[in-house]
């Protein structure tokens, strides 16, 4: 017997949620990627690795939301799930630990700024910032998801 | 009908687990507190306000545990398994949190000392670096305790 979750696997509100963050995964590696020398700084590397591989996974799974929300192909087996939540969680993880170092590194260029010099431009320093704002709604919406699918394994399981 | 899940709460290994957290956070805190003025450095402050929390919190466990292992008191109700799963879980995300945000503000310091002069000396350098290291074996620990109490949650609730 399954439960109907809202937002796990195969409902629209997963397929929403999925939608969140491959925009604003794109939105946060646009901002550090166009024009700016995120490859000088580990962190920065370090998110965009990480987007890198988030993207294509929540596009991967938004496919089959869609395919299970249009084309009513049923898509909760057990093994499918599992691979699911652990895929989830680790990535959920991985984007908390880019998000946090990207901002913490922003943060620290911006108040150093005045004490020794340059460190980065006003127009891009506040790019990197807005690049770890976006990285953390990311992970946010991730964490939802991975939350959710969670929530749906023991009644798989049972 | 219980299962016996090595590591969750009420068992030897989960003491052996939240006596590691403790051992590891007060060195974390110990090495960035002593003799370092971290509280000009906004990723420092966070990493010794998530310590500052979590060895409280472990300490309670740890003592919750004693209390069942050495004493054989039941600790195995759902709603205190839940409330201890949400604050594992909880602390476990920000403690990965506080050890990004300080390794990457430590490794960009060290990496910049070079190019515009000194930003800390060696020896400081180093023992932030010790510090976030050793938040970071303590984010471990804390997260092998949130995922055995989360295996044991569904036996308890169906």
């Amino acid at each position: 017997m399954e439960e109907q979750v809202p937002g796990a696997i195969g409902t629209s509100g997963s397929l929403a949620l999925r939608f969140g963050q491959i925009i604003f995964s794109a939105a946060s590696l646009a901002f550090m990627c166009v024009g700016v020398e995120f490859y000088a700084y580990t962190s920065f590397c370090f998110l965009v690795t990480i987007k890198g591989l988030s993207v294509p996974w929540s596009l991967t799974m938004a496919m089959v939301d869609a395919s299970s929300v249009f084309a009513h192909r049923p898509s909760r087996r057990l093994h499918i799930v599992s691979v699911v939540v652990i895929g989830d969680w680790l990535l959920s993880l991985l984007s908390l630990a880019a998000a946090c170092s990207a901002a913490s590194v922003a943060d620290y260029m911006v108040t150093e700024t005045g004490a020794s010099g340059f460190v980065c431009g006003k127009k891009v320093c506040s790019r990197y910032q807005v690049s770890a704002a976006m990285a953390f709604m990311s992970w946010c919406l991730s964490l939802a998801s991975a939350l959710f699918n969670t929530w749906l394994l023991p009644s798989l399981y049972y």
